[in-house]
């Protein structure tokens, strides 16, 4: 008896972070103007191999399977496709469409300790804007739900599609190899100058176009576009960048943004602005997305603007954990009702109703255990408050209050119990 | 594209609903003192098809499929195996292990109108205790849950497997057709008297008996305990009902349940006393569940008792929507600000910032529009209140607020906004 290969179960103290963290998330994309989707866990495989929605590495990854009546299925393998196939199938859709969507994905790649076959993404996208407003909405989203969460020091990394293409353009690098070259260029902050180098030679680069690529995407500061808006041509990108930011100022968001030239971010689809958040370097991307003018296309047969970004939950609650950013419990019961004896026990039943029903979370024995052993019980759930029920005290319609914490014990009325928590 | 055979998308009006729903449940189940537990999506053919765990008209629905590693894998069929399989694979847990669980789970069956390949359960089980506190505090739980959600006029009903079987000896059925006997009384508010007795006979069993069962299923009012007990011998089913309706005098509980003596339920599993909720008569069952106390011993070795009961959601939902209880809505923004002209668009960014600041969530035009669109968009979406910044207005530092559906208009300083939502 064990779980599936590269899946884990969430016992309460795991699963009350996830639920707290997940209805933290929701009430800022909400905040922020996004509705939730939803969408099936099954997908058919023509949808997820659409051509160009993925690519090779995505397909790879796909965890499809025969069903019953011997259609290809693929377990949902992110949150974008499916939007796609949203969109395509409801023309009629207000737009712009804002949603986030909080799913759990599946991908069938190798398993490692922090590598799940199964994990959660949440998401928000725009589609139907192409303005530069609706980048700078997400990016703002985003920094409000790091901030939510209690994440102080991180900037949202900046960088552009188009930015790059010119600067490939610039450099020389042959058109079959522009794809390639982006996915090195994403490496420097990972294996640093001379690393990029190595694989840009590697890969049939020449010297001097990696030298260009080099010298471009390590210009630093706060005149950086600038910088480079002097080596590239075609400037539509960093003037979309510029654009961005002059709204992220007009909407007073603390500057938590930086543009970084060496972002590339790996998907194929990229048309736009790209936005990445490492917690800290070496612990990889937390989010990342970016604007997709041409995916949607290729479900629904026309272009449909769109741009959004990726929250990878689980790496933030593991980085969260680490930082002791959030508190474990294994239950959220505040108040745990203990019978001195059996002759209580009635009383304790009523007790507890009347927390609940003014809903306070309340527990009490259930296995008609000695007073010493509810304690127990109550403690190795670390739940904060026990009442004790007492013969001696109900004469007064009274209970005792034990603070778990301090051990302090105070005598309470039932009629005052309610507003003690 | 389309979504595959028996699944669904949830867009934004339905997953409001849905969302609303499965907070307003888990409030409860917390206040009952009910922990979440999260299982994975997948789980291993050898856990779903152990015997005894479902029968053969589980193991028909399992959607089931070999993985790309050639293991048999079946997706999640419902929310009780795989906490047998947590409670084996987690042998410290503190008992009784109170979980509520809401997860989607899959079965591979014919697709109608209501009837889907994917969808929702919420269950409750307390595992680890055989009093029958346990079980009216399910019942308890039940009650309070299907309140919150504005149900009314519901009965939980109740019975026990051990009248059941006490019952089909005093009626002679034999042991081969015992599990078959119970299906068909199970029927009884469904095809009534004479249906039960014509299936009964159909399957072989006596005139006689048939006339015993039906007289003792049909057994109502007051004192239905005290009748019944008159003619079998076995008692003790019996015995545990009068306790549980003590245990929920003591709690004080709405006496919104009663005993049916011809509730049998379908599963093979249940060992004790079993409840079921109809929303009204003809729409079947939209909660049900009972005691099992040898299922987890099946994945454990030894046996743990346990008790619980599972919601359909979306059966449910599809009742509320129906009877009007619960508001159907696009999105859940408040307040949409409009710009009277692209010179204010700026101050636009701004003010939505400072709603969002505020967590009110708040929406502003993404495409360009002029003032009318603008308005038909936010009317499209049902946003019930409008900012107007306006030249004039910004003069004074005010804005315009405009409430949807009065159509009134009032003036508004700025540093006011926040205090009127």
């Amino acid at each position: 008896m064990n779980t599936v290969k590269g899946t884990r179960d969430f016992l309460p103290a795991e699963a009350l972070i996830k639920q707290n963290i997940i209805e933290r998330m929701k009430k800022v994309f909400e905040t922020y103007g996004f509705q939730p989707l939803e969408t099936p866990a099954l997908e058919s495989w023509e949808v997820l191999s659409t051509k160009g929605a993925g690519g090779e590495e995505i397909l790879k990854e796909t965890y499809n399977f025969e069903d019953l009546g011997g259609r290809r299925i693929a377990l949902r393998y992110d949150l974008t496709v499916p939007l796609a196939r949203v969109i395509a199938m409801n023309p009629n859709l207000s737009l712009p469409f804002k949603r986030y969507q909080i799913q759990n994905v599946w991908r069938y790649g190798d398993v490692a300790k922090d590598r799940f076959r199964e994990f959660l993404q949440a998401d928000i996208d725009t589609v139907g804007s192409n303005t530069m407003v609706a980048d700078a909405e997400i990016i703002a989203c985003v920094i409000s739900t790091l901030t939510e969460l209690g994440f102080e020091k991180f900037k949202v990394r900046l960088n552009n599609r188009k930015i790059l293409s010119a600067l490939v353009k610039y450099a020389g690098v042959p058109e079959e190899k522009v794809i390639e070259t982006f996915r090195i260029i994403d490496k420097l902050i990972k294996i640093g100058e001379r690393g990029v180098e190595k694989e840009l030679i590697g890969k049939g680069i020449s010297k001097e176009a990696s030298k260009k690529i080099l010298e471009f995407i390590k210009i630093k500061g706060d005149l950086v576009l600038e910088k480079a808006e002097k080596l590239i041509e075609d400037k539509e990108g960093i003037e979309e960048l510029k654009q961005i930011i002059s709204y992220l100022k007009s909407m007073k968001v603390e500057p938590k943004f930086e543009i970084d030239l060496s972002l590339a971010r790996g998907l194929d689809y990229y048309t736009g602005p790209i936005f990445e958040v490492f917690a800290e370097e070496g612990i990889g991307s937390i989010v990342g997305g970016g604007r997709y003018d041409k995916m949607i296309g290729l479900f629904s047969g026309k272009d449909v603007p769109a741009t959004g970004i990726s929250f990878g939950i689980e790496r933030i609650i593991e980085v969260m954990k680490e930082r002791k950013m959030i508190e474990v419990k294994k239950s959220n019961v505040k108040v745990f009702v203990v019978a001195v004896n059996d002759k209580v026990r009635d009383k304790v039943l009523e007790i507890v109703q009347i927390l609940r029903n003014n809903s306070i979370p309340a527990d009490f024995d259930l296995r008609s255990r000695s007073l010493s052993k509810q304690l127990d019980y109550a403690n190795s759930l670390g739940i904060p408050n026990v009442i004790i029920v007492g013969e001696k005290e109900l004469e007064s319609n009274s209970v005792k209050l034990k603070k778990m914490d301090t051990g302090k014990e105070i005598s309470l009325k039932i009629d005052d119990m309610v507003k003690s928590f």
